[in-house]
């Protein structure tokens, strides 16, 4: 495995690749690896000539009261971990080689965006979009892996792609849970021993929300206040949002005769953990979501 | 000349090309070719392997009060001139196929846009990011040429390129021009016969200019009062603005004391023109650029 630390020698590398006829899958993430992420390097790997790996935690995806100097860091079990799922290219830019200046070109997501968490997380896509922008051109892949658990960072990188022309396949995968039902999260090491015992209800809520679409319920208004009751009594966390809306456009839905998303955040002391399912209209898990 | 018209066949063609380690040169154009494009195609022959060639007319970079329906097309002369001038693909994609719906990620421009044509032009840039980034999506061109007479254009797409890493080298192509030192452009057929007599001291004012700073004068205020008053005494011209900024950063000159541009935009009655110089402090003009 290399390990790449410039954007320059990154792009040259790229480029030979390129005339060599390669396909390439890049697998974005922002580090503090987990199965999660080792489940979208092994679909990059199964079904391309070069897998890249990025490890960035990149600044302007966080608000200025979010956890950018805490969000939790290993490079060197991070390297580990992508040397055993023979990664061919991890690339660590550093913050000075992305954004060596003020950009003077910015990007903003217009739809898909002020729902979910991009209503509470303000600017949050414009920064995801941006660095996505830059890794796009610096590793020039065919394949992009994304987890579904960030289902709404799916449906912006669906519409980054599709608006922007970009000539590559974004692969959605599914989230990867603990035994007990937890979506696999790198801020997860934030809870404490208590909250980490309440955190699976967080997904058995979406599960009691998708039972009540598959018994019939088809009012999301309803199916709203059920999940958000279930959870509540259930944890001390605090519910952000639960919604229900069509997926992957995220538009509000009246009634349940489609694809939707049934998402959940919520906050315990030190974490906001989100969930999501994507089911059809008959409360089925969808296999082919976007 | 295999013409295209759909991007995705764009992007099937390119994606070959790429797998076969050809170089890629790209002259994005609105149309209605001339001189000034010519040279920009000769320019890439010589150096690629594949000259694409794009015609499109993009809505988005056209204020509400401008000459987008009636800007001059003439889409068999520039088959012709495209095919003598050895381009191997001419893109000629439809309004259609670029914008199927309303964008949800949009681009905006915060630097080197506020001053020049960009201060009358309220969006335009974002306008030509927009197009650009798509176009450099569908072509992945490894040049592209850009002409100096909309030189503020060149270093707008220069940074676009810099900040969102784009894998491309800019090369910018001097402005060619009537034998009277007219600008080539294709608005120039919206002048009537006297104001094409009076054109020409446009860039007769800019040459004035010029002349000032090499006798010595390093004070811009003075030399746009100068070229200013030439100009308005030889034209009946309306002038939009002449300009001395650095380039290629565009911000305010106090001294010239390094690269700058002179720029200047007047309005004859159905036409807006455009002409600069890019000069070091000495006068001389500049040989490289950016």
């Amino acid at each position: 495995m290399y390990i790449v630390k410039s954007v320059e020698e990154m792009q040259a590398y790229v480029k030979q690749l390129k005339a060599e006829g390669k396909s390439i899958a890049f697998v974005p993430t922002m580090g503090y690896l987990h199965e999660g992420h080792v489940r979208l390097i092994s679909e990059a790997r199964n079904n391309n000539d070069i897998v890249i790996t990025s490890i960035f935690v990149n600044p302007l995806q966080f608000g200025p009261n979010e956890d950018f100097d805490r969000y939790p860091r290993d490079e060197a079990r991070d390297i580990d971990i992508a040397k055993e799922n023979h990664v061919d290219i991890l690339f660590m830019p550093d913050k000075s080689d992305m954004y060596p200046s003020d950009q003077g070109i910015h990007m903003d997501v217009t739809q898909r965006c002020n729902v979910l968490c991009g209503k509470s997380r303000t600017g949050h896509f414009s920064g995801v979009v941006t660095v996505l922008v830059k890794l796009f051109n610096i590793t020039l892949p065919d394949y992009v892996y994304f987890g579904m658990k960030d289902a709404q960072q799916v449906a912006v990188v669906d519409l980054l792609i599709r608006d922007l022309n970009y000539p590559i396949t974004l692969i959605p995968v599914a989230t990867v849970r603990e035994n007990d039902g937890l979506a696999k999260s790198s801020r997860n090491v934030y809870l404490n021993e208590e909250e980490r015992q309440l955190a699976p209800y967080i997904y058995k809520g979406l599960k009691y929300g998708q039972k009540l679409v598959v018994d019939g319920e088809k009012n999301p208004a309803n199916i709203v206040k059920e999940v958000k009751n279930y959870v509540s009594n259930q944890t001390h966390a605090k519910i952000d949002y639960v919604e229900v809306l069509n997926y992957p456009n995220l538009t509000p839905v009246k009634q349940i005769n489609n694809q939707v998303i049934l998402a959940i955040a919520v906050y315990f002391e030190k974490a906001r953990l989100i969930d999501n399912l994507v089911i059809n209209e008959d409360g089925l898990l969808s296999e082919s979501i976007l």
